[in-house]
């Protein structure tokens, strides 16, 4: 492991740089911006890691996808999880540096996407690349997947997989991030939530009214709001009649691991940067709700005037963004028929209900082996303290991947617990990168044997 | 009355003339565009119709307001209220004329504040005038007072009242507007509601988060819409408590009033745009709604990511505008801290709320003799069916006037139920700003008796 350490110590500019030429490429998903340019650059930086092959893989309709695969002395292939795209940058004005380029300041590593992912996606070249220059080849096969719409639901992803399941075939496969938390012990989650992304939008009235109508119409602002208000208890329970029907409780490991997971309410309050949690969810049931609950959050409303001072106005339409986040095994096109037929129940008229992003939940079976073998790697690479998460709170296309492929998943990775993933200002810190590309070659390594 | 009809149209381009220079002046009090100029050009025009004395009131922080007085042959006095502010003429494009010139087409007047309210003004001076050339000077003392901030509120007008109260006596007030309805009934109006416009803002977590801290935090978005969902019943009912406890109950005159209107909610129907009226406010009881209920209508809401596609945030802070319009006796400041006590009973955290305009409503007593001799005068002059309104469903700063001086206010004037006040091509038409000529001459030469 040392060789591996002094060789990305020496070449720590090239990496950057390579980092530097992706964040670059404003590629805004949601936005649907420079993403052919930055899968083009992606599967430039494979060729130049030593890719025996890099597919190209194109469904109508998405940024592509990328299958890059580089071989190694033993006959056991471990899969990797990308994607190329990042989170929109605004709002503008609370970044303290450019969103789109590469800044190196006091140790850490700003820019949009750093974190979430590209800074983990050349780092993982970077392994492979200290790899082939300090033992002469990588020590097992290596397989990359990269998609370019992960943050806005990966719609297409599924169908990726499915194009290209044959190439696919692999021991394990790790995803695309990892974290360190506050106390500095490195984070493996083995699954994630679902979600179901929906944009609900009513229409009232044929135009915007002067306000003193107020007396007689609802106006579309108020519509939305009572329908908004039915969603969700002040305890959290989401209200939807039958949403809850197809959860499936956690299995024993999984909720022995969360139980042993070094999380409490006490540091969930500080990460989210609130001293109040949603009422009843403290002590360990904070931890189970955050990690084995769904959840129904407003990202976003729009209706009306809001500009500056006054302007009295009843508006024909408004609009909000709904994320549920699903567990197993919830099905993201059944919650939309179900949230349907709650607002048809309620009388709600003149509404719109379009579903932006649908995936399910996914948890790798604790028990399989290859969560002792990561686990032991990363150990042994890091010395950190580990914490094994039987799964994030968060969301991917995991269940497009393993479901149908049967892979145990992991994801670990160059994060850490500040880094502002989806926010302002988001970095990662230079040692964890450097620590992340020792620990990615010996599990490389330890994989291999 | 046909000395008056003949002098007005003999001098009809002299009175487009003026009112030509007066939409000249861009005067946006919302954006404080030209407003001295506007001021000045008033002055001029009080001066040249033959103003026996012009005082131009100032209060820091505010755009002048006009005093004018005319004297004449008895000693009753009637005073005039208008302002010369205008809206702003956006959206731009959507305007068929010049928003800043005075357009003749198709028998309309076309123009930025002609019909609301320089029209008004401009007929009101050509009636002076008439009455000077054909009748060797007016009968009665008329006074005008006019302020430039009626579109932004009104916020120094009870200010500019305090300050001239004693050259304010007089024995009745014309307000600013009227209108003629679809079936060509003119109608005379005798109050206004009050208003209450607030912003509240709730600030939920030190930064935005992503969302799938949604399991364990509430966010700003949630937490507003829970307290905006609780304002307000669907049956109209607002349900912050103490809120309707200053409310004086209609007199029976005004009910009366009501009831006779010749408006119904298949016609309010019509001209919200709506075939959905507030439940139980149908008939007879949508009418006195209309007129008579206090509302509170969401004017705004704006929270997290509204562009396009999905963003997972569960957004810091969220914010609406809203608008409660207000019936006698209630008073804006006591709406705010009810609305106050009643978000923190409901435990609402974080919030901050904001007055941005108040204004209390006023009613006319229809009982005083000048409600009769005005209908009198105005239905002999125009021949026309009249409605009188015991009140509008929209605001004005009668109360600022009607109120210290204790005055009957009754508004009527050059409008049309199709005159897009507020709103791109503006206008009145031709033949009714010729009308309302006569008829404010003859209401001067019957109220002088």
């Amino acid at each position: 492991m040392e060789s591996i350490r002094a060789h990305v110590a020496a070449h720590l500019a090239e990496h950057l740089a390579l980092l530097d030429r992706l964040v670059r490429h404003p590629s805004v998903a949601a936005q649907g911006r420079g993403l052919e340019e930055t899968a083009s650059e992606v599967e430039t930086q494979f060729r130049q890691a030593g890719a025996a092959r890099v597919e190209r893989l194109r469904l109508d309709g998405a940024p592509p996808a990328l299958l890059a695969e580089f071989p190694g002395r033993s006959d056991r292939t471990l899969l990797f999880y990308n994607h190329y795209d990042v989170q929109p940058p605004e709002p503008l004005w609370e970044w303290t540096v450019p969103p789109f380029e590469l800044t190196a300041r006091d140790g850490r590593l700003y820019g949009r996407g750093v974190a979430d992912n590209k800074g983990d996606l050349v780092s993982r070249l970077a392994a492979l690349r200290a790899l082939r220059e300090t033992a002469g080849g990588l020590p097992c096969r290596a397989l990359f997947l990269v998609e370019g719409e992960e943050e806005v639901g990966s719609v297409h992803f599924g169908g990726y997989v499915r194009a290209a399941t044959d190439r696919l075939r692999a021991g394990g496969c790790v995803w695309e991030y990892g974290e360190r938390d506050p106390h500095e012990r490195l984070h493996v989650i083995a699954g994630v939530k679902g979600i179901c992304y929906v944009e609900l939008e009513v229409e009232a009235t044929a135009r915007d009214l002067h306000s003193m109508w107020g007396a007689l119409v609802d106006g579309a602002a108020t519509r939305l709001i009572w329908a908004l208000a039915g969603l969700r208890g002040a305890d959290g329970r989401i209200l939807i009649p039958g949403f809850y029907d197809a959860v499936r409780p956690p299995r024993p490991e999984a909720l022995e691991a969360a139980d042993r997971a070094p999380l409490d309410d006490a540091q969930l309050r500080l990460q989210a940067g609130t001293d109040r949690l949603i009422e009843g969810r403290s002590g360990r049931a904070a931890v189970r709700a955050y990690l084995f609950e769904p959840t129904c959050t407003i990202c976003g409303i729009d209706a009306g005037y809001t500009g500056a001072g006054m302007k009295t106005v009843l508006p024909r339409r408004a609009r909000a963004k709904i994320d549920f986040r699903l567990v197993p095994d919830q099905d993201p096109e059944e919650i939309v028929g179900r949230l349907r037929a709650h607002l048809d129940r309620t009388g709600l008229r003149g509404y719109t209900l379009r579903l932006f992003g649908g995936e399910r939940a996914f948890q790798t079976d604790l028990r399989d082996p290859f969560v002792r073998l990561v686990m032991d790697a990363v150990r042994e690479a890091t010395g950190r303290e580990l914490v094994l998460m039987p799964t994030s709170p968060g969301t991917g296309p995991m269940h497009d991947l393993g479901g149908p492929l049967g892979l145990p998943i992991l994801s670990l990775g160059a994060g850490y617990w500040g880094c502002n993933a989806h926010a302002p200002d988001e970095h990662i810190r230079l040692a964890d990168f450097q620590e992340t590309v020792v620990m990615l070659a010996h599990l490389l390594d330890r994989f291999a044997r």
